[in-house]
């Protein structure tokens, strides 16, 4: 069982809900309890910094991988800090692959021919985390440069059994700029979506869901019900739970009737629940790791409360 | 004379063209004299190519330093080779900083909110090179997003005296997938360029030149001309030339009057100059220092001869 959609839903099944926590560290919001004593983040070199990422991001991984199928490491908080960043970027993956998890790296990649084909090779691991650099299941690319352009990434997804998450409809205020205007009837991120059907379909076995699948915000509730339906071959992923304002009956749409076809991720609302109501007063900064398995489980719950998630239990 | 267009402009009269050489060095393309002998290059180690990587792009720099105003390394090559070869990008640029070349980071950037704001500390240093991990001047990135999410770039670009190019029409074949698409009678990358000549012409200084760029390939002339004359507050960053097809009579169209507001792009065509003819026969693989000059050198007169950068002299 290799394809990427096998795997993804095998994991899926095996832990009974489709929630991805999202791992984007932030120097300012590292638990106090990680620092050294007296320490002010801002005062930590980058190898320092991306040191404590690491550990972070290993001891919530340790919190999560009983309970969820999917992580996502933001890309950009680890270039942040630079070369020493993106080591710890490449470990947190390893990590992550060695707890059984489904590792979708969020790092939004796209360029033309050859360039694009070096980035599918560095981040498209697959089924075998020792196969790219970086290790990833799978990873998100941006589709403006044009359909010739996720090719390369389409090739190694379907070589080596990984995934590919094509930004369609992004969960920002200002998402609509270019991804609404219309042409032929459509808007946009439709055509998009079209696009993306289209080499999902291409590349299913059996009929079912492809390694291609689809970045959608669960801002856009409505958009996201109408682009499950135009999209039936793919995997979305559904950014925008809980910090960013959606609500799990806003995700609902994006399941099929088996609650399978979809991962909604959390990021700040699970990694710095410590940080925020009801958990900071219950376990305190100290017991940070408790508030993080504490969020999950509550994500967890209140998706199989409001969408078809709660047939996979 | 710290904003972006004015050290650009500067470094490109004080050059006398508009020159941008394209570092994407490659494992099975390096020169035969840097490799230890008999070795097969795809025999190295990650490391040990990242080394290799770095010496390649170190010594390109010291050949075209006194030549050409700007550099342009390409991340995705670097990253291919995982930490090290990020170690390598980040080495790259502070050596091409400090020999005087503006860096243009053409790493394809963009996300939302804070992410996109991780993304801009990383990479945009702008005037002071010790400003950010990455170092770069300037860094290309992709507006699918929606405008909301250039804007910590741009504030960025301001504060740091960095420039941004954003893709607007890319050089590949495919580029008009979406790119193409018409709404109220104008193709998505007009509206891209109205967008991005907006935020140009806010944030230009005396009203010229502004810190926010445009990439437009040199394989669609017309589209070129169309966009210079729709985007005169905006610096074009101009992919396509040699190896892609693009001649300098193609990118005629992406300079003013003066030869200013534009520099273009060969990558291949330079740096493997030495696997080409004529430069083959001329100089011989030992001496592909020797190519990449006059690869470099017949490239500035190719411009001098057909675009108003003869004007530059």
């Amino acid at each position: 069982m290799k394809n990427y959609a096998s795997r993804l839903h095998a994991a899926i099944r095996e832990k009974g809900n489709a929630v991805c926590v999202g791992l984007d560290p932030r120097v300012n919001q590292l638990p106090a309890a990680l620092l050294p004593t007296g320490l002010n983040p801002v005062e930590l070199s980058v190898e320092e910094a991306a040191k404590l990422f690491e550990e972070f991001c290993c001891r919530i991984i340790d919190v999560v991988a009983p309970l969820v199928p999917v992580v996502k490491p933001q890309a950009a908080f680890f270039e942040e800090l630079g070369p020493a960043g993106t080591h710890a970027l490449a470990n947190v993956i390893r990590y992550a692959r060695s707890a059984g998890l489904i590792v979708i790296c969020d790092a939004k990649r796209g360029d033309i021919g050859s360039t694009a084909g070096a980035y599918a090779r560095a981040y498209l691991a697959g089924a075998d985390p020792d196969a790219a650099v970086w290790g990833a299941d799978a990873l998100t690319v941006n589709p403006y440069l044009g359909t010739d352009t996720l090719q390369p990434f389409v090739d190694m997804a379907i070589e080596r059994g990984a995934g590919l998450y094509v930004l369609v409809r992004t969960s920002n205020p200002g998402a609509g700029t270019f991804q609404d205007r219309v042409t032929d009837g459509t808007s946009l991120f439709e055509h998009v979506a079209k696009a993306v059907e289209s080499l999902a379909s291409q590349t299913s076995e059996g009929g079912g869901y492809g390694p291609i699948g689809a970045v959608v915000g669960a801002t856009y509730p409505d958009e996201l019900r109408q682009l499950r339906d135009i999209m039936p071959h793919v995997p979305l992923l559904v950014p925008g739970y809980g910090s960013q304002g959606g609500s799990a009956a806003d995700v609902a749409g994006a399941f099929d009737e088996d609650g399978l076809g979809a991962v909604v991720n959390s990021s700040r609302g699970i990694i710095f629940a410590a940080d925020q109501e009801p958990y900071r007063t219950q376990y305190g900064p100290d017991n940070w790791e408790q508030a993080v398995e504490a969020a999950t489980r509550a994500m967890i719950e209140d998706l199989a409360e409001h969408t078809p998630t709660e047939k996979l239990r």
